[in-house]
């Protein structure tokens, strides 16, 4: 089973963009995922092909109509597709590794990238759209968050790892962040390689690792020693 | 003062990307900011231009040599660059709004992309790198991240908003999600826009967005709430 993904936006020039390249690229030529990008647009009923309209209620910016994204969204996904479909926002739950994992998982995903300042509330209720933040910042549009959950996704699915695959997803998978990396030359600007990684005893080379990353983790992410973690009372 | 971002990778044909469109792509193109992408490979001093060797202390994956990248770096950002270095990174500090206004007051910045396992850890402390997290997830390299937090960046340089100019970087300022939006049409699908927006009393309008805004964060993000306010015991 292929992975689909079915993005809709208003700049389609932007895919695949760098997911046209290295891993997801090679990944995207052999078939082992698909990529659309379909303009929404080509769903608006003027000649002006207006796709937003103002707020009611008053206020700044241009909200996207909620009857031309639900043409462009049923079209793309009919009864019966049973991808998951995700608007990229940043009110949405915050994108983990988790979630990447399950997407990586399924059939594929229908992608919608708002614009302005946001979209008609009715069409995220009645189409189901699964509200998604990549972080706590705002971008111009769902376009590269788009690029970027996409990215996350695509090396997870089978194959695409090949020989680089590395043991990266432990990073989270654990709840720590990773142990600093070192590499040959052994001394650079009279900086040497921690004693313990050249010992060649793997257990302290572990036993430094894990507490490394605890020592980085309780120093830069406590919250995630948190929410692993029970709460002693 | 122009904006100016240096990007060290292994795929500068990844730039300008999507911020070669749409708001960050014009002004590009007029010039408010400026982009250079450079090749890290450039770098190397072997005639496969090798930028990677195995972890020190055995292990997955390839890490990024410290005595090749401080060279790129060493080229691309000479002593007395005012321009904050940044390496995207899980490790990392995440990117947050208040970050990114930073950034958008400065002079540009030094982004370097890690791919493999990760950069050697003598760079990151010889050069000043300062890691920056766009989430937890990971991703095939820090090109799509660094994409995102350009974009971010971008849209907040004087001029770039222009007449999109929107009130959306309140979400984060209020320490709130933003309320729902709603457009024409008045009715779809069986589906109205709430009374209260379409009353013209701004000061009920007012009121039901903050009371909506407050209600969508207790939801979905009570660690905003729990940041911005203190907590009673």
């Amino acid at each position: 089973m292929t992975f689909r993904a079915s993005v809709l936006t208003l700049y389609p020039e932007m895919f695949p963009g760098a997911l046209g390249l290295s891993l997801a690229g090679r990944a995207l030529e052999r078939g082992d995922w698909s990529l659309e990008a379909v303009q929404i647009r080509e769903f608006a009923s003027d000649r002006h092909r207006t796709v937003d309209d103002t707020p009611a209620g008053g206020g700044a910016g241009m909200v996207m109509r909620a009857d031309i994204l639900a043409k462009a969204i049923d079209h793309v996904s009919p009864p019966g597709d049973q991808r998951p479909r995700l608007l990229m926002s940043p009110r949405g739950r915050p994108l983990a590794q988790e979630r990447v994992r399950e997407l990586a998982a399924g059939a594929g995903a229908l992608i919608v990238c708002g614009r302005f300042e946001g979209v008609d509330q009715r069409v995220i209720e009645a189409r189901g759209l699964e509200e998604v933040s990549i972080g706590d910042y705002i971008l111009s549009g769902g376009e590269p968050a788009a690029l970027v959950l996409l990215d996350a996704v695509v090396r997870l699915l089978p194959g695409v790892m090949g020989n680089e695959a590395s043991g990266s997803e432990e990073s989270f998978e654990g709840g720590l962040l990773e142990h600093p990396h070192y590499t040959r030359p052994q001394e650079w600007e009279r900086r040497a390689i921690p004693e313990v990684l050249v010992s060649g005893n793997h257990g302290k080379i572990a036993e430094w690792r894990r507490a490394e990353a605890e020592k980085l983790t309780r120093e830069r992410r406590p919250d995630l020693l948190a929410a692993t973690q029970p709460v002693r009372k």
